[in-house]
């Protein structure tokens, strides 16, 4: 399939390469240029706009960091991808956004006769690299049908969320905030049972071994327990903004998210001392520090 | 071997009849005699008294609701199992009590050489039947080792925590606090998912084919979706007590637990709505009231 795909970071430069390999015809664009000439010798040609990007193509696959990204790179006048995306095509927006720019992207893909799905992943560069990421694919069934030989090569599972894709980032951003609660929540009880003369460890081995058997629970249990927060599979200063992107959709639904809120604050701390490049991990800093088991940076 | 059971309500009544089942020999107190009955058809002997039931025993287990049951049933002058439980036997507390009772009763059984033993359980009464509880166990090893016959009956695997008992108590309360943090995150996501206008059920089913595969979001993912909470696994009303002795020796340590103070405040307002007798995880009926999907009990 011809593509054009666009946010080559530590998600998309994997999820690209597994797209190549695949036997897709890839054309590349990234901000900073030199990141997308790394798939030059894998036979991805490099595009000089997002708008060349998105010439031409079946799909146009975008693995943004935020909605400022996406602004600039689907709506920006005359070099935005959406004036050179091909009517009947279709832009598979991958990356975590809001809920809110998820729908003008529905409307304005619309309104050009062309399609838009909403993608979001669950897993970490890792994952994307074996090509196992979890997908939530959330726009018209038939459009998510078409292009699930890319999800299947990018993925290990995709959910079909519902014919509205907005729904997807909804689901992203409540995901986001269940991992977020595991961090915390592992935060304060390892605090807890450490002032108390237990090592962390001993309580993570009993929790992974009876009802808390799930990766989330091992992969940040381990993450917090051994204070390892580089590098970063995913950047704390992300992080925060899709708490940022949940508390926003929460109060246009109306919904009262308290948890959220501690952990709004848990973010702020953690940039406040500077752990914007850590992992999101990183949060359960606070909590140590509170307890005085470590130093608050200065 | 010859046992003494004190406390045969929803969770100790299944494990004394395992253990009966096992061929020991079990003398049975409980506060409302009619419960302890039951196990009369069984070979069982009932007690007239706390102290009856210690008296002459190997172990005496205990599965008691609270400290306040553990003060009347262990230490009441005159009748309690303490002062009738002969020296080298052991004294193995099963239920979630509070870590200066937990220390308060290493002390006293050490001055009457009798053993001590922690080992309160996680699950819910239909494990507690089917024998497959898991037990943290924490006293001097050899003790642990000692009733370790009597563990395998009960549960499905015993994690021995620490040399000193209360271990197993500090433990167990942080373990109870990740169950409340799972149905506090379950409750304000599915809140924000179901004003979305996607289904709790679509978003539970994304999370346990994914990273959130774990028993404990299974299992609480269902009743949370269902509004199911009859009839009660665990109660809320202990739910509450658990999250306070939690507090308490969170205080004791010098720990803050900002989202332990949230849920506190979800189980007063589930009290104050008389769900003190549904399943603990009708506290995720307060987010449903806050962002206007159900009414408030008045």
């Amino acid at each position: 399939m011809k593509i054009g795909f666009i946010g080559v970071g530590n998600m998309g430069l994997p999820m690209a390469k597994n797209l190549i390999k695949a036997g897709h015809s890839l054309t590349v664009y990234n901000r900073t240029r030199g990141r997308a000439e790394q798939l030059e010798p894998l036979g991805a040609r490099i595009a000089a706009t997002a708008g060349e990007a998105a010439s031409g193509v079946e799909a146009l696959v975008t693995m943004l960091a935020d909605d400022n990204a996406v602004e600039e790179i689907i709506f920006a006048p005359g070099s935005g991808a959406i004036h050179s995306l091909p009517a009947g095509a279709g832009h598979i927006s991958m990356g975590t956004i809001g809920v809110q720019m998820s729908c003008r992207l529905t409307e304005a893909h619309h309104e050009k006769n062309q399609h838009y799905i909403s993608a979001p992943v669950l897993g970490r560069p890792d994952m994307a690299a074996a090509g196992k990421l979890f997908i939530i694919a959330a726009g018209p069934g038939s459009q998510v049908e078409r292009f699930r030989p890319l999800f299947d090569v990018m993925g290990q599972k995709t959910f079909f969320a519902a014919e509205d894709a907005p729904s997807a980032n909804t689901i992203k951003l409540a995901a986001n905030f269940l991992f977020t609660c595991v961090i915390e929540s592992l935060a304060e009880s390892f605090s807890f049972v450490q002032k108390s003369g237990i090592e962390a460890s001993t309580f993570l081995d009993i929790l992974t071994h009876s009802f808390f058997t799930a990766p989330a629970y091992k992969n940040y249990g381990d993450l917090v327990a051994g204070g390892i927060f580089e590098p970063a599979g995913f950047r704390l200063s992300l992080g925060f903004k899709d708490n940022r992107l949940l508390i926003d959709a929460a109060e246009e639904a109306r919904v009262p998210m308290p948890i959220a809120g501690v952990i709004h604050d848990r973010f702020l701390a953690a940039l406040a001392q500077g752990m914007a490049d850590l992992d999101w991990a990183a949060i359960s800093r606070i909590s140590y520090q509170e307890a005085g088991l470590v130093e608050a940076a200065r």
